[in-house]
């Protein structure tokens, strides 16, 4: 039950419809609200030097001054669209660009706008009980001597690499603006292997419960598991296209020495999507096991049913004969007659019981 | 039952084999009559000026002077062959374009005749109560100054796109006949988001229905959520390709900023289908999940039946033993006897039933 | 029964392997024969005259001279090896060629012999009771002035054709011999439509059925309608592919004007592809949906047998306990006794029903 | 039993994994060994000159001089690695070549090896009570004035191809030593078609009996059936490839005329792979009937039992409440009590079975 | 049991997201430490000399120098990162490299890193019970005078290549470094062979069980040869595009006449791939073949119970009836009343049996 609640609320579509009739490039939020408050921060840094900015407000951000010739700016809470549109404006976003940005149920794709390279890509949170599996969207737009991100809230997930970055001669700060990207990306896939390595965990005991207590529980955790997996695929599936765009050089701002980098990004996106194929084999393989364990469970009861029905019918219809009203009947003057009787009885089931036996019904 | 029957009215095949041995390029009307009467409308304009004309019918149209430089005209009621043909003729569409017209059983494509672009795609309406999916034809000419569209019935559908056409310096205006086919064809994707997130509704419903009261009625529902796929998925597969081809340039008559935003179109698109392919696996795991209660069910009760059995047999049997008429028998002339045979049944029962609670049979 | 035993008649395969053995290139009818006699028709015609012709045998056709430019000679009843030898000998046809007109187990195919273009399609019939589908083989060989229409038996499916012909100003008289063919491929496929709308028919009436009462032998017409789809797929997905083919231009026999409305062939096919894909999929739907009820109908049935059981197996004991024969047991001797006995049976049965009744096993 | 068990002494893949270790090249026999001896012939011919010779062993051949211009050497029994050995030195075979010509487990391709050409494929045996299936393997070796065939055991197969040979102004002798070629490979073709026929007719006869007396005889009989398309899918997929290979002009070795006889081979392959993927389908609808049927004979049994109870119950609690000792009971002393209970008994009887009769359950 | 916890033990992903938050490039060891310590051995070889040298740690192999031209080093125990990393450094590794060397959980795959080429494969092993399959990770790096081997533990699987190394005259010692490599990867893809014939012969005894003996052990051998076939799918495809890429000749590092060879090991691949694929389907049979089992027996169960509740149902209902305690009642009285009565009991059973028997539900 909690399983199921708990998905629904997280993944009910939020009605893109309310788009409909507006036009092209109208900013809208769709999808959820995560966070309170937008938050802006930006970090600015060459070689040598890096300057950290946190805005309280998009109006505070107005007056500075950039002196540092590489930027990465990070916006959490795409749902202010206030924020969004004076983004848009400084830094000459396309509308198309600020609508996708804004609309947090795109699928992962990257497209070229003339000097700037957007890529959608989504980032995927395993609640910490391990059963719901929620999905937000990250908006990358790369520009010449900028790094624009955008999540939907605050995630500690790019901690580490702002630490990199603040180390002085990190290999970091001395590649161009495109390998931030690059590690931003990375940052976001290595996060899925600790997504599909515990939901692999989750298989894994439910698979042992399967083969040792069946029951109707277990199918909600199948089923669950299902939909989980659709959720990976999703997200997975799009993202290696992307990246495989990026890493053939389809874009002329991903430098030669940051595609190496990306095709290592591309293995691990296959080997995720591998070990999620496998997870679905598994599934529907675990999908078997416990139909088949109900219908092996059916046949137990069925046997159980019929070895009492044997033992029991025989012995009271003995005992209906001997219930019967006839005046002359044998045995029952007799002193042993009742004893006789029970041993009748008692003989029946036996030879019943051991026909049962050699044919294996009472294991 | 309800669904079912609804479904069938609609989507019933119309003959279309009533063509047999018709020479090619005959213009006959096939599919259901959705409206009355054929209904013309104009839309001249040009950037700074825009006229509307109703026309009453065709006959009427035919002096109508056209004075400005692009013009969009839209019928509804293709059912009505002879307005088909007179356009036809004014326009120069060929034979075969105005025969798939009027058949409104096309799959979309987009075809080109020498300078029209000749398109067609599907308009889906979820009724009110969303149990009923009907599809209707919706077809596109696009000439170098011109711009038909056919629907088969009026819908408020395009009312939006009017209105941004009569905003006097709307970005819609200023742009050429391409763009206001794009607009069309936009509009109609935006509406499929509605239609689908309306059945993605009902399929949580269903989930929530099967887990926790399943029963053949959902069988229904399944079986016709299933069918309803099945129609997005001939909508929109096609169209996706219809799209592409528009949008990688193969046809002149859209200019190269048109295309950008034919691009976004194909993502919803995409979007979309994969939207369709996780229902579909969604709905393969609710019938998984309605057959794996059955059988859980049917489980159950075997189990109850046979819980019953092996508590009142082995008691009737006792009473079956103490009813016989032997002369001498234990316990029969005792004054306690009939208490001791009912605690000794009793006792055979609670002994079984502590067996059964313990295998976990009683739950 | 009727319906797979008719299957099987027509169906089966006709001994292929008879051929084995033989040189390639020889001509051997392989295949039902379906036609006492063969027959032979030939339309001359240029854009102003016609002359038909329709030869007893093909000796009398040995003096017959030609004097119109465009030639169409039809011949139905392929299992008359000598009159395909003669024909092939005066239209230079190359052996591989007649091996394939006389060998009715063809796929559809698109072949070039030099000058000539030879096709093989599927004609398909649908019994009047429509529930036998039979499928037949239709060659065509297109020479530079001549067109070659060979059929297993003669069916009045190309008459429309000779009428549309017969008008002195139509349009099919004016075009080459190339549209003369593409005209019958058209009649071919129109009757395509015909023969899915009947099965779609079926399937609906089946779908109806199943709902209502689901029985065993809707599983043999489920069954049926599977493979029923099987051919249809069997004769519609090579054809498109020849269709696809002639259309893009590989064979110069065909001209651009022609190519236009082959493509819309290829849109019907496409159509009709997609609707046989869809029928099986509506199938596997059914499928589920039998299954299930039969499920359904099993979980039914145990439950009135556990009811039945629930409700006389404790009045039975306790009519069992009150025939035991002790000295002293309580009502015996009261007057009420056995009303009490009865009331007591009356009310455990009640007890026991009202449960049943609140967990809706009483349905 | 006789089904399965046949298979696996054919199927069982013998110990390829011998090979472990040894070089590549290393020529070892994998395989079941088919023919107690290795048996050479050599048929060389001109136009006009034709010689036939059959050797004792690979030794008495090395005398043999060749004075016509194209020569056909046929090996049977490919265990002896030293008449291996020896033809690939006279020969200048590729190590790799006498490799997988040794090792009969191979997977039907196609190899260039300098001016040689090295073909693989498998001839398929079904045995004269049509249950089981085998699977041999078929290596050519198409030089530029011979021909060298390698079998793994004697067959007449080719006997048909040698009679054309023989006659002195067949087509065949006057065609290169690639026609011959082709000839072999058409004829390893042709005898596809009575395995696949013959299989095809013990599916029918199966389908008869799973839909009149299904049991569990016939489910071995699919599952062997569904090894058995397995088996014919890995010899014919690969097949169709490897002549679409040699038939595109991939090999300079085949001429264009032989070419067009290869096309009309990929069509008997394609039909064959379309009839086998028919059969599967079947074989997957043959599952579900057999299956749905075992679920409605459970349905009927549990049905019968259901009515056979609710008939006796009843009757057996008035017996039972008649046979209570209570001292006052009614009809007890009256002379048509026994009557009347008895009537009773048959009346509630009745009153069920009509209300099972209208439920359509007595049928 | 034992199956499926071994392979828990084997398989469970070892935590990949331990990386989570490093750079990328950093050097960490992923999956289980088979191997206490590193071991490391180098061969230097010339056509005409051979040299072997077993380090007992990176450090004693600093000093060593090389005198031969090609030098294959050979690390097994992937876990000392230490080692990894000087021997990165002696060799001029790119970082990527390294870190892909220690991460055991790599799909195979093939890389150039400018003057090297990097290859992973997969290392099968089965179990001596045949019942754990276990995956280890291979790592090459092929330079231009140098071969770089890396496994997880020491195998004895690469014996039979040194051993043919040492041979003074072989054809192995003569050909280049890309030689060897083809070398070790052909002795990895053999041993597949054994893996997966020994798996065919598990198959093969739990089919012979299945028909013979259906149970529910039969399901976890059932489940678990599924998962196995997933792991090898997972190991061999992958492999094959890396030989396909490597034959196609994309790396100027393997010679043309390494490539023929490398064609070899792919036909290789295509047939396990094959074999693995038959296994899958015989696999989805068997599973077919155990739940048509499961309901068979449940058929047979009900159908016992069915005819015992037949048989002494009326014989016990006619003890009840005459147990009843009517005054005046037929028979009761005659001495062969009790006789009559047993020979009424008899009759009806004998007659339902006869029923029972003719319908054969006495099997």
């Amino acid at each position: 039950m909690n399983v199921r609640r708990s998905r629904m609320k997280v993944e009910k579509p939020v009605r893109r419809s309310a788009k409909r009739g507006l036009a092209p490039g109208s900013m809208v939020h769709i999808g959820a609200r995560r966070t309170a408050e937008a938050g802006i921060s930006l970090i600015e840094y060459s070689a040598d030097e890096l300057r950290e900015t946190r805005f309280a407000s998009i109006e505070s951000s107005r007056t500075h001054e950039s002196r540092l010739p590489l930027r990465w700016l990070n916006v959490h809470g795409v749902h202010d669209t206030g924020v969004l549109a004076e983004i848009g404006q400084r830094f000459h976003l396309h509308p198309l660009m600020l609508e996708d940005i804004a609309n947090t149920e795109q699928r992962p794709k990257v497209e070229s706008y003339g000097e700037q390279v957007f890529a959608v890509a989504r980032m995927l949170t395993l609640s910490a009980d391990g059963l719901t599996l929620s999905s937000e969207q990250f908006s990358l737009v790369l520009g010449h001597d900028f790094l624009l991100s955008f999540q939907e809230r605050p995630s500690g997930c790019f901690e580490p690499v702002r630490e990199r970055l603040r180390k002085a001669h990190g290999t970091l700060r001395g590649c161009g603006i495109d390998h931030l990207a690059y590690s931003l990306v990375d940052t976001v896939v290595d996060n899925y292997f600790d997504v599909i390595e515990r939901i692999g965990e989750r298989l894994d005991v439910l698979e042992e419960e399967l083969f040792e207590r069946p029951g109707s529980a277990q199918m909600a955790s199948l089923h669950q598991a299902r939909r989980d997996t659709l959720t990976l695929r999703r997200a997975l599936w799009p993202l290696r296209e992307v990246i495989g765009s990026l890493q053939r050089g389809d874009f002329p701002q991903i430098h030669a020495e940051t595609r190496v980098y990306l095709r290592d990004v591309q293995d691990h996106l296959t080997f995720l999507i591998e070990s999620v194929d496998t997870m679905r084999e598994v599934l529907s393989g675990l999908l078997d096991v416990y139909l088949s364990a109900l219908s092996q469970r059916v046949n137990q009861e069925v046997r159980v049913l019929t070895v009492i029905t044997m033992l029991f019918m025989p012995a009271a219809l003995i005992a209906g004969i001997f219930g019967m009203n006839f005046k002359s009947m044998p045995w029952l003057a007799s002193p042993d007659g009742f004893t006789l009787a029970l041993v009748l009885m008692g003989g029946v089931a036996a030879v019943l019981g051991a026909v049962f036996w050699r044919r294996h019904w009472l294991d």
